[in-house]
């Protein structure tokens, strides 16, 4: 059973067939004689074009074909001469579905700013821009499933609800049942967490790594996609506080496997974009540009189709982060003291270097590798330095650090006296350290946040677009 | 880049060839001349043979080669004719890359009870059965994605965390970041959610449905599949604090239609499983006949492979719950005062009705429709009768209720006047309401509990063996 989609008519349509379809209206413009309605069903960002002769149905019908509206539409296929498509559709029937008042209806064929769509979330699927993002964002979803699947990595389903904060990845959201004025107290007057649902404290999944770890240490390779949640403080257009991550993890896999994965895999995706979703890329291309027409000419960004298509063809440059330390000190910006930051070795990297390596200095996506040990976790590959560790940043222009990972630390002792030095309770871990106990091996995994990506392959600006539903401070609408 | 895996050895290797592989071992048995050792890495239940001469290995390190060791080897594959292999490997080099002192590491070349295997659920993965279980899982997963996206239907992440409380279907767990010992209170005494990080109570989420509809509402067709929560305190085999759902919703499909789409994609499901997990599924069948052995005959469970081919061939009979009353009425068990729960017009079935219909009366997957409207939720498509609702339940031998589904109620009017009567908030829902107000249009869909259908595809019989890290009251170990 599938049922008849518009994609599908103006690809294979044939003219003179008899067609049954249903949609939304987008426009209905008209004359005396014949009103032409432009109907959508969500499978592409295309319209069918509906002809309605007036003679042949009720003015009052053909009034309430409002924006909005749901139509199904009986009729004949012809061809199409002033539509822009191969076949249009001559109406014999309509069945007014659902009206929606011109009055009412928010989604009105009109430019909305991004942020009144955002109110009306609910609502935004229904746009050009949106339905193309979703389309896009689902193409992208499959298209990792995909991949991995056909490399023989198996999907795993960590858990969400955690008892871990080991990893320290930032502040997290506590899950409870215990009530909330008079929660049970313990005799020190802490909260009695014994009888709480998991009889402990329990909190959102900053990251699915250490279990997917556990999964990849007996199957080989694995990967997760999944939610994480970081419970900051942050008002800004890149963080969200309920996000999607894809993490794979490998045994056998050294830092170098690990960085050829990373960036053949994120070549995958942009080449699946580019043969899955040329129309909604097209679309989104030319919002863009049109976005950026009042900006200053080097300001702008480049085309969306040729930005991805160049990253796709680009070898990414694979350099140690003490290089980079060296090239950002050499370079003009640092010189003139342009930069916001510091650049000093051991201090972390900001957006503004990232992407001066990346956007101006290399030209092309750059691989960090080799950082401070100081600046990341507990569980990277420790170098024979003793002061760097084995981890690697992807780095993409416009967005910065698009992909973090590491080779792990596959050595019991080494692993339990760095947790010791960073204060990790290596009790509670016990689980995670008997990896390391039997039968360890060499394995790395990374880490890339979906939105940050579909943000990238979409040319939006703002997460808040590219997630259904957004969950940021202050906000849980819908 | 792909690495070479035990799978691809053992379906494709030549005798002859010199390669290089890792994995963990599984036993070593020897004489005094020659050990086998068979080893695995994760890639199918089968294991490689690696023959190793004693002459030519130290023998410190052949008898470091315990189960769960790490190895990598390197060496010529020779056609094989004792270890049910097409072939084996002749060892040249062996590198031990991890240790596991037998006396400590727990999952030792015997029997080991699922509770056992519970506990050490961070290396259970290392096992046959659970090998199989999670391989079968992924596939499972995979190809929920893939049947989706052939018919093109969009993945939709609905929101985790989420303000709606209104499906009641059940209890839920809170997300916050206020003080758990002293909250800030308003003046009534009530926790101050006006301070909490979404400046409102927020709940893991028990659907994604209702979202999921706004969706379809405009994309068409849309499936989400993501983690759902109950906070029940249910210790039983069949339920998790924290499961995976699939949710699939689709505009301008009836009863009929969803019914139809519900059996397909069990049917490519299993056939799927069939099709690629044949290695896994088999050694699942035989491990539940062994487990069987000691029950009565007629208590034993159907072969696990021909089960899933009996589902695949069979026609899903179609009824109405009334019809299921009549027939649960006039059966013997009834008569005979067997059944433990009621069975009257207006209640709830329970898993032994739905047994009973569908493995003594039909003998084979039942779709029950049509249920009382009050013991379903708000949102189901109302009947004429004004006593039912177009539900469905889609019932599977062992199982009971595999999918639970309905048309939905897209007249406004009527939904509203059913949300009053329920005591919805229909304020609080007003982008639900919003759907019905602007372009509504016959709509439905289904969930369906994603390891409840793992536990009927691997026969295994605890909900707890088929999920990596299960939750559930007073546990979130790992």
């Amino acid at each position: 059973m599938n049922k008849l989609k518009i994609k599908e008519i103006l690809k294979t349509g044939e003219p003179g067939a008899f067609i049954k379809i249903s949609g939304w209206v987008r426009t209905r413009r008209g004359s005396k004689n014949v009103n032409f309605i432009a109907l959508n069903d969500g499978s592409t960002i295309h319209n069918l074009q509906v002809v309605a002769d007036t003679g042949k149905f009720e003015e009052l019908l053909l009034r309430e074909i409002n924006t909005g509206a749901a139509l199904t539409v009986e009729g004949t296929l012809t061809e199409s001469k002033g539509s822009g498509q191969n076949v249009e559709l001559m109406a014999e029937k309509i069945e007014l579905l659902g009206k929606a008042d011109p009055e009412k209806y928010p989604i009105q064929p009109k430019k909305h700013t991004l942020e009144f769509l955002r109110e009306n979330a609910h609502l935004r699927f229904r746009t050009n821009t949106f339905g193309a993002v979703f389309r896009i964002r689902h193409a992208m979803a499959f298209a990792i499933h995909k991949y991995f699947n056909d490399k023989g990595f198996y999907y795993l389903h960590t858990p969400i609800v955690t008892a871990s904060d080991a990893e320290g990845a930032g502040q997290m959201f506590r899950v409870t049942t215990l009530d909330a004025v008079k929660p049970p107290l313990t005799e020190e007057g802490k909260p009695d967490y014994s009888k709480d649902f998991f009889g402990r404290p329990t909190n959102l999944t900053v990251s699915g790594q250490l279990e997917g770890e556990l999964g990849a240490l007996a199957l080989g390779e694995i990967y997760t996609f999944g939610p994480t949640f970081r419970a900051e403080n942050s008002n800004t257009t890149r963080h969200l506080a309920e996000f999607w991550m894809i993490e794979p993890e490998m045994a056998f896999y050294d830092l170098k496997d690990n960085m050829d994965l990373a960036e053949e895999f994120l070549k995958y995706l942009i080449s699946y974009a580019l043969e899955h979703c040329s129309d909604d890329l097209n679309f989104l291309a030319s919002r863009l540009q049109q976005e950026e027409k009042n900006k200053p000419q080097d300001q702008r960004s480049m085309d969306l189709v040729e930005k991805l298509e160049f990253v796709l063809n680009s070898d990414f440059v694979r350099i140690t982060y003490t290089e980079a330390i060296d090239i950002l000190k050499n370079s003009k910006p640092y010189k003139k003291n342009k930069f916001q930051f510091p650049v000093d070795w051991g201090v972390d990297l900001q957006s503004e270097h990232e992407r001066y390596l990346v956007e101006k200095h290399f030209k092309c996506p750059v691989i960090l590798t080799d950082y401070p040990k100081n600046i990341k976790a507990f569980y990277m590959k420790q170098n024979d330095d003793d002061k760097t560790v084995r981890a690697m940043d992807v780095l993409f222009p416009q967005i910065g650090e698009i992909i973090g990972g590491s080779q792990r630390e596959e050595n019991l002792e080494k692993l339990e006296s760095r947790m010791k030095e960073m204060d990790i309770p290596t009790e509670e871990m016990w689980w995670y350290l008997d990896t390391r106990r039997f039968g360890t091996v060499v394995h790395s995994g990374f880490g890339l946040g979906f939105e940050r990506f579909i943000l990238f392959v979409t040319g939006m600006g703002n997460i808040r677009d590219v997630i259904a539903f957004p969950r940021t401070p202050k906000n849980a609408e819908f």
